[in-house]
Parts: structure tokens; sequence; C-alpha cells
């Protein structure tokens, strides 16, 4: 194939490593980054290094932060005795969004996956265990609704209950807005074990 | 809205100004360089930045290239007495896929786009026009076949024809492989148009 510049190439090859990246949106991105000034492509690259330079994880909760602990563990105001296990430190931002909500978290880091070899000791799950010391009361599963998040939900639920905390799973269930038409079965079936009475 | 740490936010502004790279997309992205290792980011923001230090634009033809003049116009197996004009340097990477096609190219940089405020004098046209010094027999204009592409193909025709060169448009019609159930009308009319005979 014909290539107009050996770092071009290069510089696609790199980009369409990334997650739902493929040749073709790393050529287009490549023309980009190439019709950039100078200076734009300085702030990309510096901001590259910048998040690998600058950002860690927090030892208390493991989210990623530039300090540690991280800005949710050191913030008075929110309800400590509460915990929610989520498995990737993006979870959190989409958590943050709702309302009325102020729990600690903890980041799994992934999820129970055998096939993948993913087995309990690659999950930071010890860590959870040394933070019930009796300040908290209740610990929300809110691990992906998927299958193997519902495994590592079920696998954590057993293992917490012994810590006398209350064990919750966030509910599943039509989201809002939806339509019942088009809902899958497994989702109504959840909706409907799920009903509260109004 | 939450945001775990500054440098990832500021990573996440900086993608999401790429082209078809929403905010959505940006975070995942900027997740994924998190998870990256040092080198791996270390080498992204390389070739971000060789990028821009080491390709430029030949001065014969426009195309990008590491050289000047680039290695297209430098090549001696190359059928010089054809030029083939395209609107972006990216387009000779997709021409190039063509079978016994060896043509010079010029790169207009861009289309006429009077809404956009882009006119002759925007494109590089007089550079086009110095080199049909008589070793040049045929100039195909192959801009998009869109409203602004054939737009600039019509207004090069008329200015180029003068030179005493044949002129010429990539043909308007089917693509291979494609069904004539689900063709526009357009693509329909031009098929038929140029029909040839068998």
């Amino acid at each position: 194939m014909y290539q107009s510049s050996e770092s071009l190439g290069r510089l696609v090859s790199v980009l369409s490593r990334m997650p739902g990246i493929g040749r073709k949106t790393a050529g287009r991105l490549a023309f980009y980054i190439l019709k950039m000034s100078r200076e734009e492509a300085k702030e990309l690259a510096d901001a590259v290094l910048e998040v690998k330079e600058k950002v860690g994880n927090c030892s208390v909760c493991f989210n990623i932060s530039e300090n540690d602990p991280c800005n949710i563990c050191t913030d008075q105001r929110r309800d400590k005795s509460i915990i929610c296990v989520v498995e990737e430190a993006s979870d959190i931002i989409a958590l943050e969004k709702a309302e009325e909500f102020n729990p600690a978290y903890h980041v799994l880091g992934g999820r129970l996956s055998p096939l993948d070899g993913i087995g309990p000791d690659d999950l930071n799950i010890k860590s959870l265990f040394a933070r019930l010391d009796g300040s908290v009361s209740e610990v929300i599963i809110a691990t992906n609704p998927d299958v193997e998040g519902e495994a590592t939900a079920m696998y954590l639920n057993k293992l917490v209950t012994p810590f006398g905390v209350k064990v919750t799973r966030i509910a599943r269930g039509l989201p809002v807005g939806g339509d019942l038409e088009y809902a899958d079965g497994v989702t109504i079936t959840r909706a409907l074990q799920g009903r509260q009475e109004l």
C-alpha cells in the first residue's frame, strides 16, 4: 500500500491500537493532527504525558486521583458508612451523576472473569474487607448488570455478609425514558421482580 | 459534574476536539491512555510530535511528504504526462489503491466553497497551471463527487482547457459490489449517462 510518510504511518498505527479506533478512523485522526498547529499538537502530546505523570490510584478506594487519598475519600461531607463497589474508576463518574447520593466508593479494577483468567486475587477485594471495620453499615454492589458483573456481585455478597453489614445491589429494570416495547425479556423480568409498592 | 482529575479532564477536552470524537469517546480513550504503560503513552505523544516535525508539503504537488519534492514527484517510473487533481492529500492514498494507475498528482488543499469563504485563491490552483508546460497531456479531475467537488471540477475544466490539455473527470456510477436496489437516483442517472459499449 502507498504510504505518503513513515511518521504518519507510525501515528496511524499507534492510534489504531486504541479501543473503537479502526485504521480508517486512525487515518482521519492522523490527518487532523497533521493539520493542527504545532502548539495544538504539543498540547495533545503534553496532555497524554501529563495524565500518565500525575494521575495515580487512591490507596484507600483505588479511584484514579492526583492526590492520595483521593478527593472523595477526604471529603468530610460524604456518608462514609456506605461503600459503593464498582468495577472501574470510570463507573464513579457515571454514578456521581445521581442526585442525593454521596457514598464512599471502592474500585475493584475489573470483574471476575474465569475465561480471561481474572480471579478474586486480581481484584481489589482484600482492601475492601479491610475497610469494613465497623464504621460501614452498607455495601452497595454496583458492578455492571451483565453476566460477569452479576457473578462478581454474588461472589462479593457471600464474602461481605459475614462482616455484618447490609449488602445491596443496584436495581435492574427499565431505563427511565425507555419503552416497554423495545425492552428485552430479561430486563422486563428483572423490572417485574423488582417492582415496588406505590 | 464530578471530575476525578484535572489532567484527565484536560486530556478529554483535547481529544474531544478531534473530528468524530465526542465527549463519551474522548472519555473512553482518555481512560485507555491512563491504563497504558508509560512507554506506550510516550510512544503516542512522540508520534504526534514527530508527525508535525517531519511531515511537510511537497512544493511541486502539495502532497504531504517528509521529502521535498515528494516520493511520487521524484519517482521516475510514473507517467508525469498525467496529473490527477485531488482535494486533499488523503485522497492520494485512496487513489493509489487503483491498479495500473501511476500518474503525478496535484493537491488543491480543499475545494471551492463560497459559503465557507473558500475561493480559488485559497486553493493550489496557480501552481497547477505552472505545471502545464507542454509535458502534460491530461489532467484528471478527481475531486469528490458532491456539490462542491463538482463545482470545483467545472471551474478547473474551464481554466485548464485553454492550456491545450485533455481534461477528464473520474466516472460517477454504481460502486462495484453495490446494489441497484439501494442506489440513489442521482447515482443511477450518472451511471446511465456514463454507460459504455460492451
